[in-house]
């Protein structure tokens, strides 16, 4: 019996084979000066998957980059797919330490690292691992480019395809999450979920032939949200940035003609009150994670011809599982009311399925607006598992639901509203950080009794860690000193913005009330 | 350990089930007088899945309907899969000789059908079917209203997902092809093909939110080509039409303000030649089946602010499997060219992801757009099989890939063109007709020695079926003799447009040469 024609394994590997084969000649990427089309995508792509396997990479290895949004990243996304490994694209903000920590739990056997980034792989994570240097900007480091040309000759049709049979769940990608017990956990993504994931991101944010996307948003965190396979689906541009500079934004938008961007709210401040800011001419398509934006900035936004679309989500969903589309008769609601509604986490986004706020039982809590429960969640965009961690999935998975750790209230239209995300997460500048890894840095302090860390509104970052301290009796420590401290195990945008000392409040069985901390950092 | 949360299986009622939840007041249907909303339609598609399974029906049966592009069809391609059945939509055009082969091939247990279509399932294709009539013009034949209200009490929200465990590749409609033989073969679609096949819709033709769909292409054709479940994978509203009747075609397109349809060029022509043809004020998007529209024609379409998008399938590949995208290199070239390179069926749409050329050893023939070889396809959206025809899955199937039976070259661009569609295949007003079919018909008359059937060319239809007739020696007919009597086996529309008689052109070895009678129509 020959294979059957009617049932292909999904992997978004193929929009790149499909948009390369369809549109040769439509740019595919922009970066500085840069600029090449699909056909060289797909050629450079196919030689970087073919130089990985002549590396001996075998299927399920471990790829990990860490490399600002430039085109290396963008072409790992499909190159270490397509050599039949599995990409672990590491946060560039993270330490030395971090870093390590990441690399040895998901084993890689290659890294490829921007110039600038290197040295944040220290010599023993590096142990058994090829490493292969990115520097794009002619600083003479560049191994890359010659690990791309020293491929075993391939023809670009054919590579895409050549790493022997693959099953659609198996995995595209490694994730590392801070989590919040400070040890890594990686959530592994599938070839069949990043497909439908950028086809739902096609769907959601309306993607089409003429989207032209700009890299704000970190192609570490959740692969971009999935928008490097979603765009090359429909083979869109991709505009790299290796950091966020507002004036290149600026320029950008008005040169490239762009029409979509993602971030968080912190982000949108930021090009909002850029000097060049002003009204375009095509309408942009702004998806937003993380907090939604306030009626002030939305109406900034939109005078200048940027559309926000809310959607919030986590490492383990693939980055938005949520968003909250408008309903046509909120138009004749008054304005506050309209912008509370549209500030809501909203209804599962495709391919997501299901999302629900139930009880411990796992029971539906009624839709009154007012009973907490725990947002849960199904679909083929939700990971398959925590790398090498049964125990921690299985708690994660109890009782055939993905357990998101975010309490909210679920209201009588069916929309999901947040009143304590996963109540220890602080999110700044679209980062997780877990207010018990920087709790645990903080208590290695000598004179540290005590410490709770907490969110503190930020007027750039959304978020900072404000840490509560309860000192030893006798020992004494300035605010400094402990921040100075927590710098050893600390990556920079962890670090809390304050210290406050004295006793902390807890209820009557000893446990620290958190909540009374946090209401006091709002009230200020 | 707890069933996974990642993997949901894929199926398109679950398109429903969302927009019912995240868009409960959105108008989902509108027909004639009649005007209801999603929440609506999700309570009537879930009482009529109840009803059906009330009914005894099990997994995998067959539930065949008999309407024209009404609310009924529409609800079944929701109500017979939720139920855990099998659609059957039949070709309204077909004889009662036709019908009735169909629902004793494809075993239906139920059939769905318009009191004015009822006439055509005879009482001896019903022995053992349970016959459910739609009246919706209060014509007081009527008992799907009263089959639905007797459904068991179930709650809208549950109902959908409640037929069992169910598996993506398992069954969601069987398509009748008219095929080659007579004989009908019917491709299995699957609920996974279909849920590619709408979110493939999407992203080609770009549905959205707004998105207001005219039903001009038949329900019954290809599940509509997938439209039913891709208009409601984005919430959009399905416009039904009972017949395409042009005025009221214009009527909607102004009044609902429709955003997409799609038909066959004989449609358009009708469309665009209408006295109440006028510039509309939004554009529409108009897929376009079978033939390419000509120049003139795509121009007399522009005019109107209707923008067709070509594409070109097969009952196999769930409707289109290729579209031929513009490129942007186009723009330079003269007008002439442009609408040759336009008119090519070019390249797979997703989600086929490949279509080939290729020679009898399944070799690429080369891409000079010369060398005419089969076109062979594969992809989640070929059929899963034909319908209790192993041997003809078989054969369809050789080496892995789809042979459509269509004939032609590569492009150096990698575009099809097709040189030959399947020999014996005239499409008229977007139907197949099979010539062998028409040639056994009329060689069932005493006086036929031979026949030969082909394509001619026709103003309204596009083709049509012309007949050429060797008599017996001493023996005589007219044509209308000949064109009366293949009433007695043939629906109308595969009756011939006109006989000739004389002896056929035939090769050396005594086959007849087609080909010379199709240039000789052509020629004319």
């Amino acid at each position: 019996m020959d294979e059957t024609p009617s049932r292909v394994e999904l992997s978004p590997v193929g929009f790149l084979r499909r948009s390369a084969a369809v549109f040769p000649n439509k740019v595919a990427v922009v970066a500085g000066e840069r600029r090449y089309r699909y056909a060289e995508l797909a050629g450079r792509v196919n030689r970087f998957a073919a130089a990985l396997r002549a590396q001996g990479l075998e299927r399920g290895d471990r790829v990990a980059v860490l490399c600002p949004n430039s085109p290396a990243l963008l072409e790992a996304h499909f190159a270490v797919p397509a050599a039949g490994g599995v990409l672990v694209a590491i946060n560039t903000r993270l330490t030395q330490e971090e870093v390590g920590s990441i690399l040895r739990h998901s084993g890689a056997r290659v890294l490829v690292a921007d110039a600038e980034l290197r040295p944040l792989a220290a010599p023993d994570a590096l142990a058994g691992v090829e490493v292969v240097t990115v520097d794009d900007r002619g600083g003479g480091l560049d191994s890359y480019e010659a690990f791309l040309a020293g491929a075993p000759d391939t023809d670009a049709d054919d590579g895409l395809a050549d790493a022997g049979p693959l099953h659609e769940d198996d995995p595209i990608a490694i994730n590392y999450t801070s989590g919040t017990t400070g040890r890594p956990k990686g959530a592994v993504y599938t070839h069949r979920g990043a497909y439908l994931r950028a086809l739902g991101n096609v769907l959601e944010t309306r993607l089409d032939r003429e989207t032209v996307y700009l890299w704000t948003l970190p192609m570490f965190h959740c692969n971009g949200w999935g928008y490097p396979w979603a765009v090359t689906a429909v083979a869109g541009r991709h505009v790299c940035l290796r950091k966020v500079d507002y004036a290149a934004v600026w320029e950008l938008l008005e040169q490239e003609g762009v029409t979509h961007y993602c971030g968080a709210p912190t982000v949108h401040i930021n090009v909002v009150n850029h000097p060049a800011a002003h009204r375009l001419a095509q309408p942009v398509t702004v998806p937003t994670g993380g907090a939604p934006p306030s009626p002030t900035l939305l109406a900034q936004m939109q005078r200048l011809n940027l559309h926000p679309i809310h959607l919030y989500g986590l490492t383990e969903t693939y980055g938005p599982h949520m968003g909250c589309p408008r309903q046509p008769e909120w138009d004749a609601l008054p304005v506050e009311e309209q912008a509370a509604l549209g500030a809501r986490q909203g209804v599962p986004c495709l391919p997501l399925e299901e999302t629900r706020v139930v009880d411990a039982e796992l029971r539906d809590v009624p839709r009154d607006g007012q009973t907490i429960g725990e947002v849960v969640a199904r679909g083929n965009a939700v990971m398959r598992e925590y790398f090498r961690e049964p125990d921690l999935t299985a708690e994660a998975f109890r009782g055939g639901w993905f357990h998101t750790g975010d309490l909210g209230v679920w209201h009588p239209d069916g929309y999901v509203e947040l009143r304590d995300r996963a109540k220890d997460i602080i999110i700044s500048g679209g980062e997780n950080i877990s207010t018990i890894e920087v709790e645990q840095a903080i208590a290695r302090h000598p004179a540290v009794l005590d410490v709770a860390v907490v969110a503190t509104p930020d007027e750039t970052w959304g978020e900072r860690p404000k840490a509560y301290v309860e000192l030893k009796p006798e020992a004494s420590a300035t605010a400094e000193e402990i921040i100075a401290f927590s710098r050893q195990h600390l990556a920079g945008f962890k670090r809390p913005a304050g210290v406050e000392f004295g006793e902390l409040p807890r209820t009557s069985t000893g446990k620290i009330q958190k909540y009374l901390l946090r209401q006091r950092e709002r009230e200020r």
